[in-house]
């Protein structure tokens, strides 16, 4: 036993709620279950498991319209009270709680001790960097395309071609599962021969992120044979299978390569002003503490929209020095082309890997010159210039802008 | 391969949206990824793995104000697509999509091909009655109440005292995780020594459903220590480990016990309107197809609220004989006392578990008066009286209705 705890902030909406009195039950009927009835005897027991209110600030501004009026709640749990797991964690302070009225979850504050049982991202991002031997430069991320109902050959030509361009990281599809085309290890054996030749031609390194799926329990056994069959990256549907699995495996020495988590389902979660479980929890926080060494999260740029505001408070969640484990690469992704790339650095800095589907493959002269002028972007944008400018003398990024345009703002 | 095909219904908000259009893109989006730009040959062969537009149906009141359009979208995905596991399921069709806009997944109707990869419930509501030898009559579930700082000599005397009272089930609560006072296998001894002990006073069986948690990988190793130490039931937070997660220990035959799922994490899900996953198909259909033999989600009458029509959707997905898995008992939950027991069994029948905390707690005689209480209700109900009329002769009743009151609607 100690005495530290754990906090959670929610933001609760309602509008005649004495916020106060829904704080103490919270704190109380979350943890001890009830208190003020407890003798004094017990109550001497039993502090150590009592949840505690923090803080409650009420919004109600003048003429509030009915729905508008909420507060943002902060409770503390003992650590106490729950096993050194995110389920435990995430049960505890919203298992029930997320059923009672308009609540969401906005942030979690665990305790060192708490946060000493999570090693984290195995690489991180300086890991990630070390690994391609890329020290400052923003990373390059391309994704598969169409990859359902291609066979190897056509999987192998697909990634080289992407490889080909200068591409730091090629991904998976999300949605690639276990198939008879394309099985897991000739998968990896595929890509990675394909990485090779890339890597004769580029004189670049190379992480494949493949696609690690299937049944809960068997997860770390086929992580170990995408291993085994040569992948030097694993991608993860994390919130298909809890943040639980996410930990366990970047925990697992023999599991040596970087993790990218996919933010699939997440969109079940964060969108709600209402419900659910915010962004920068959800995605940043959550995903570095069980070990993403990087985060995809949908940018607040392209095709699959999320308020800036909110994407840099992800961002923010991946790279801040408060948390003991290592950083992780923020991946702002969807609808993302080479123009957008000055408007990325200028949000999100060097610490970035800028990831295309569409935009690498979709370029006029094919995915190798989709890869080549996101690279001419990066470089533009790290050498001062313009992209315009730039692209006078960088073929593929002029192209590239002819079709997508440049996006300043 | 095969061409059987699983289902997807989305509700889609927009107040512009051209959802013809929209729902082709899904259909190609998520499957194929692009089609009408494919050679011929091309599409010969990626027909099998391409999606199809069920159904579009537009809802556009006249006069609709800006953000009440919306269109309910069905599409079929190829079985071909995922492999036979829920994570693959949910991810293709809810992956990216549940981050496009405000967009909630319905329902999903997993072709038969799928279905038959899922054992199920493995006792379901027969095989649950046929464990406590009650073949028709409504069961009766009592749950731990602040359980958290007690130890197991005290934890057993409130078990024993909720079993005196002739409750079908008890469930652990689900906050009380691995921990020193009341470790897994001494709190299962514990407490089925106090069943046994009732038991012998009442001459009814009991099922004890103890809380299964900690790390994902160690799920089955801790169902088996809990079995091994004589828990004959299960109870399981499912949202925090995912539905494959379930799915494997329902299908594993060393786990031989009853799951009670409990939902915990749902109010992350389904109560917005715009995002997330409903309800009858989150608590509903997919806890059946996982195999819990039990589902717990918020009654429409008690603290913890969910609309009627919602609440008997969700019970309609747990017994529809429209499934091949095992129906599995409906457990509404939070904030039922003996005075709804009436309004409980007119709105699910007699197929229900009547499940409270509080009501049996709270019971100016105690727990086992509590019980009494309930399970009097239950045979006033049965026998066509009013409860106030049965609780003329059955003195726990009438204490309870004189607390609580009772409730016809």
């Amino acid at each position: 036993m100690n005495s530290s705890y754990s906090k959670a902030t929610y933001r609760l909406y309602d509008d005649k709620a004495d916020f106060n009195k829904k704080a103490t039950g919270i704190a109380v009927g979350l943890t001890v279950g009830s208190w003020t009835e407890l003798p004094e005897a017990a109550k001497q027991h039993m502090k150590k498991h009592l949840g505690e209110v923090v803080s409650v600030d009420v919004h109600e501004p003048d003429g509030a319209q009915p729905g508008e009026r909420y507060a943002d709640i902060t409770i503390a749990y003992p650590d106490a009270n729950f096993s050194r797991d995110i389920p435990a964690l995430l049960v505890t302070v919203f298992g029930k709680l997320s059923m009672d009225g308009r609540i969401k979850l906005l942030d979690l504050q665990p305790s060192a001790e708490f946060l000493s049982a999570f090693p984290g991202p195995k690489f991180g991002i300086e890991g990630v960097r070390g690994l391609l031997g890329v020290p400052h430069r923003p990373l390059v991320m391309s994704i598969f395309k169409s990859v359902i109902g291609h066979d190897l050959a056509g999987l192998r030509e697909q990634f080289l071609q992407q490889a080909l361009g200068g591409v730091d990281l090629i991904k998976d599809d999300e949605i690639l599962f276990e198939n008879p085309l394309t099985p897991l290890e000739k998968r990896v054996e595929a890509c990675m021969d394909a990485a090779r030749e890339a890597e004769r031609a580029t004189g670049q390194k190379l992480i494949y992120f493949a696609n690690l799926t299937g049944s809960t329990f068997k997860l770390r056994e086929n992580a170990l044979r995408a291993i085994d069959a040569g992948a030097n990256g694993l991608l993860f549907n994390v919130l298909a299978y809890g943040f639980d699995a996410l930990a366990e495996l970047a925990a697992d020495s023999a599991i040596n390569v970087p993790i990218a988590a996919h933010p699939a389902m997440a969109g079940a979660y964060y969108p709600s002003a209402h419900h659910g479980i915010a962004a920068p929890l959800l995605l940043g926080k959550l995903m570095r503490i069980a070990g993403a060494d990087l985060s995809l999260f949908p940018s607040p740029y392209g095709s699959v929209v999320m308020p800036k505001e909110e994407n840099l408070a992800v961002q923010q969640a991946l790279v801040t020095d408060e948390l003991p484990q290592k950083k992780a690469f923020p991946v702002p992704s969807a609808g993302i082309h080479p123009g957008l790339t000055p408007l990325i650095l200028s949000d999100f800095g060097t610490e970035v890997v800028v990831n295309a589907g569409g935009g690498v493959h979709g370029h006029p002269n094919g995915a190798a010159a989709g890869g080549q002028a996101f690279r001419q972007a990066v470089d533009a944008v790290l050498a001062g210039q313009s992209l315009e400018e730039y692209a006078k003398n960088n073929e593929q990024l002029r192209l590239a802008i002819e079709r997508w345009g440049v996006h300043t703002s």
